[in-house]
This record gives structure tokens, C-alpha cells and sequence, in this order.
């Protein structure tokens, strides 16, 4: 292939925003990272039907796809995605922030924490699951749920915010993590209500696993929370969100499951973006661990929302996924790259030592 | 939605091109529009993995997506896909070159003419097809095959390269179209061999429709005949490639048939981007109709090209199918959009009248 050099970049000309230079060339001081668990083509198009023809993520001009393959299997899962993201190299399924000789390596939140950012998760599922284990643990598997609750009192994280509260204070070992957060000065929350209250400080916040219709929209209110913490210290934050159960309907073959988890990340997307626009040292980058389910899109109606697919497996499949970015930097996530290269983007952006 | 602006540029640096500019304020002389016919970003990395991890789509920077559904449908078929390509307007599913009403619109590639460029359409089906017609013809109906075949000859085409012989010269009109068109000074070549022999002036090649094992580089080099001529011209060209047949494996559920059409049509997706590193002023974009199958990947080795699928359905499906562009003017490929404001795109960026 003949060589060829590529320089790209995305202008942001927003409201209230200086128009004069490009965003690129602005410091970038914040980052929201947005899994969306087996978030794949087809779990997007079928989110944007059944929300009746848009999305958040259509205002996104930056557009790349991430090969989401692991060291160790051609398929990945969520502990191996992840972990390519926060660690930035590909490890064997079911790693969590650890090498395929499975050494603990620093997590970008890590990093970022050491360069004196805040730091913080945000998800709809249990926190000790792989995707936000990645970002704080450092275990040879995702199934040492004990274990990557224990990190979560060395992390130093600003803000936990999930489900799974017996990991925490129902252990084999008699250790109560929530008491050791609250006395390393953490307020503790386990309602949604309750967590949206807090407006500054260390916060855990762990509530009961729902789906959508039960815990409507916990993950909007949470990520505006966490942001509206986070956002105050002036060296910047790095944020995970993760629209945790997209991947649980792909599993269940459950598309219904799917577009509903789907059409709630969007929303967190939209706020992202709405802060985003805002702030404008902001860079949101959107994509996914894998696909799930092999889903297939047969039929759909854009104006009623209506829509029909097929599943061809209830595990994850290997095509590639989308990455969408917006803010300063997004030109860096254009093109096919893979998974693992997302975390020296990151590391390149924000000129992190 | 929260208004905003974006305006984002793609720069080329490239070898023998001056890099003092953004390749964005140069002129643009050519483009080669290419569709891939059901290529969905499955198919896509399918062929990447059988491509033993590989493919020419990699050296893409500017990418988005396109809605693919029709006026009609929410699944589209190839006529309704590519008309809406050709004529900047969503129709009815079978419908060439036509508007919902059946009214007959100019087609971007009869536009292009208008303002001197010289046209061209390279294909490895019949040329009687949807898709190719969708650039020339103006018919009620995809069926209408011998009425599609006779608008070539006033279509005043440069170059059209594919297959469907008897469309031309075994009509129940008794008209043989071919010495018709060799009347109006067209040479006919009948072999991939004849056809890369010509080196200038105007070319209609029809040859056996056969699949990738039999035909061999047929598309990469009559591609390559058809740039060499159209690129005479001062003023430009407008040149559509189809990679026709991975929507025919697609249809016929078989895995190897989608990879080998998709490997073939990559490689004329690199001879493009060679021709448009070295001419600067050449825009290449890449996309497809609609995707075809509903193919999951379950399997797959990047080292070997190994891999496993499932169909999920022998007709089309609804997702949106990725947009690929690479060169002046790419940067307006970016984000999710509606498959026909492509004709808008090309339109402004080639400001035609």
C-alpha cells in the first residue's frame, strides 16, 4: 500500500464557544468515556427506529469503528474489551487491567487521577462487573467480584455510582466496604433520589439493578450528578458511562430489551453532549466493547417507532463497532483502528505523563 | 436538540501534493463514487477478516453513515437505493431514475455531463441491473430491462463497462443496440483482454457475468481502463464502480461468495485511492445501497482469514451501511445522514448547475 499521511480535523463552531481558532487547538480539559455494552451497527439503527428516526449520536461528525478483537480469542467479552480500553493493549478474555501475562498495568482513570483529574464511573449495572472493574481492578478474572469491590476502596475514585451493594457489605471475607469508603470520607447513596442530591464531595452510590422501566432514567440523573461533581476541579475529569445493558437484551435475544437500554444510554449521550457544547474543553467519545446477538434489523417503521429483528446468537459476535467523538481531539477517533488504540489516543490528548 | 454548528475539514497530506493547503479548498475534478451492493459493515469486516485482517478501506479517514430505507419501505431494494444516489431524492422500491411520481430526474451522472465532465459506470453485473440503470435511465420499473438497455444509447456515456449482452442485441424489438452505439462511435469490446486494450475515446464492454473465480480482476482492471480514459478530460469525470455481487452472495446465504466479492471490490477500492493520492483532485467515496443477509460473524481468525457466519435472512435489512470518503471534499461524508443527500453533497461540492 502506498504510504500516505493524513493530518484531520473537526472545527466545533458552538454557541458561546470562540469561533477563531479550531477546538483541536484548545486545551482539552475533560473527557466522557461512553461504553455501550454490545452497542454494535445494527443495536444503534435499531435504537434510532424505535425512537422514531433519531438519536443523540446523529449529532456526532466524527465517526471511526474500533476491531474489537482480544489477545486471546477472535471474539472478545466485556473484561477484554474493556480492559484494551483502560490499559490500552489487548489481554485474554476475561482479564481485568491486566497483561496476557496477566501483571497489573495502569488504568487510564489511574492516569488520569495521578495527573490530577477527577475520576469517576457511571453505570447500570453491578460496579463489579468487567466493563467498570477495567478502570479501577487489576484481577486475572472478571469472576472475582470480592475482589474488584476491595479495589474500589484503593481507587481514589470521586464517584462510583452502579448497582451491586452485597459485594460491598455481604462478604465472605466480613469486611463492610461501605463503612471503609464513609470513613475515607465517601458519602454513601443507595437511591437514585438520594445520590442526585450530592453536589460535591467523594460519592458511592449503589442501588438496586433494574431495567429501564424500573429505574427509568437513573443513568441521565446520575451522569448529570457525577458530572456536576466532577466538573469542579479546575485540572479536569475522566468519566465512564456505560450503558451497561444493551448487551443483557442481546444475550436475552430480547429486542425490545435492546432498543429500550439503547434509546436510555442516548439520553446520556445527549446530555454529554449538551455539556459538552457547553464547556468546550470537553471530548465525548461513544462506542462499544462488541456486538451481541447478531442482531438483524427485518423490518421498522421510522415514523411509528415500530421494529422487528432476528438474533442469530445469544453471545458476542466479532464485527467491528462504531466510535463516534465530538470536542476537542475528536478527529483523532476517524478510521478503523483497533480497540486497544483508544487509550493512547487518549493518552496523546491530554498529554498525560 | 440543542442547535450547533459543525464545520469539519479533512486534510490529505500527500506525497507530490502541496501540502500548504487544505486539499478542502482545492478544486475538485473527479470523482469515483463506488457502491458496494449490500454491504453492510458485516460484510465489511467479514471481508477484512477473510482479508487476513486487511483491507484498503483502512486508509479511510472521513467516515459516516447512510439511512438507507426508501419512500415506500422502510427495507429498500438496490433500484430505490441508488436512484435516490442518482436523482437526490427518495423513491419507490424499483423505481430508476424516477421520483415517487414516476417522473424522470436528472441523474448526477447527466449532470456531470452537462458541465463537461465526461461519465463513466463500471460494474460486474448486468448493466441492465438497478443499480448501474439508476445513473442513466428513467424508467417506472427495474424490470423494464431492454428499456433500460436503450436509454444507454442516448445516455452519451463515456464509458460502460459490465455484463448483459443480450439486453443489447437480443430484443424483442429486433433493435441491436451495439450497432447503434457503433454508429455513434462507441468501440464494443466483449473480453476483459479487448477491453483493457482501449486506450481513449468512447467504450461500451460487455462481458460474461461470471463470479470472482472465473472473472479474476475484472473490476480492478476495467476500473482502471475506464479512469485511464476518463481522466483526459480536463474538466473531470464522474465515474461509479459497483461492487455488485456481495449482494448477490448475500442472497444466496453463502459466506465465502460475500467475502470474495467483498476482497475484489476492495481492491478496486485501492486502485481508486491510488489514483486519487497521486491526482489530488479526485474524491473517492464508498458506500452501499443497503446491507444483504443479515450476516453475523460467529467466528473468525485474522492470521488465517478463517471465518464463520449466519444469515439471518435471504432479503435486505434495515441498518444503516457505512459511508467512506478520501479526498477534497471528504470531510462532508462525515456523520449519520440520509442516503440521498449524497446527490446534494456531490452537487454543492462539484457546484454543478
Amino acid at each position: 500500500m502506498k504510504r500516505y499521511f493524513v493530518l484531520a480535523l473537526c472545527f466545533f463552531s458552538i454557541s458561546g464557544y470562540a469561533q477563531d481558532q479550531p477546538a483541536s487547538a484548545k486545551k482539552i480539559r475533560n473527557i466522557i468515556f461512553m461504553i455501550g455494552d454490545g452497542m454494535g451497527t445494527t443495536q444503534i439503527y435499531a435504537g434510532l427506529t424505535a425512537n422514531k428516526g433519531k438519536l443523540n449520536l446523529e449529532r456526532f461528525k466524527c465517526i471511526g469503528f474500533s476491531k474489537t478483537n482480544s489477545a486471546s480469542d477472535y471474539i472478545t467479552e466485556s473484561a477484554a474489551g474493556a480492559t484494551a480500553f483502560s490499559i490500552g493493549e489487548k489481554t485474554y478474555n476475561g482479564a481485568i487491567g491486566v497483561d496476557t501475562l496477566k501483571r497489573p498495568k495502569p488504568t487510564i482513570m489511574e492516569i488520569a487521577k495521578k495527573n490530577g483529574l477527577s475520576t469517576g464511573i457511571v453505570v447500570t449495572t453491578d460496579v463489579t462487573d468487567a466493563t467498570p472493574a477495567t478502570f479501577a481492578a487489576h484481577q486475572p478474572s472478571r469472576d472475582l467480584s470480592e475482589e474488584i469491590a476491595a479495589a474500589y476502596v484503593q481507587s481514589d475514585l470521586d464517584v462510583l455510582i452502579g448497582a451491586g451493594t452485597s459485594r460491598f457489605n455481604n462478604r465472605k471475607d466480613g469486611r463492610n466496604l461501605i463503612s471503609e469508603l464513609e470513613k475515607k470520607g465517601y458519602q454513601f447513596k443507595s437511591t437514585t433520589t438520594d445520590i442526585v442530591q450530592v453536589k460535591s464531595g467523594k460519592l458511592i452510590g449503589l442501588v438496586k439493578e433494574d431495567r429501564v422501566a424500573q429505574r427509568k432514567n437513573q443513568l441521565l440523573q446520575t451522569e448529570k450528578t457525577a458530572i456536576s461533581i466532577l466538573k469542579q476541579n479546575s485540572k479536569g475529569f475522566f468519566l465512564m458511562v456505560e450503558g451497561s445493558k444493551i448487551d443483557d437484551g442481546g444475550h436475552a435475544n430480547d429486542l425490545p430489551y435492546v432498543t429500550e437500554e439503547l434509546i436510555d444510554f442516548d439520553q446520556a449521550i445527549g446530555a454529554a453532549l449538551d455539556f459538552a457544547e457547553k464547556d468546550g474543553q470537553t471530548l465525548v467519545v461513544v462506542t462499544a466493547d462488541h456486538e451481541t446477538g447478531g442482531l438483524t434489523i427485518t423490518d421498522g417503521n421510522l415514523k411509528t417507532g415500530e421494529i422487528s429483528g432476528k438474533f442469530s446468537t445469544d453471545d458476542h459476535t466479532g464485527v467491528m463497532v462504531p466510535v463516534f467523538a465530538f470536542g476537542p481531539g475528536a478527529e483523532s477517533f476517524m478510521g478503523i483502528y483497533d480497540n486497544h488504540t483508544i487509550f493512547a489516543k487518549f493518552m496523546k490528548l491530554m498529554n498525560f505523563k
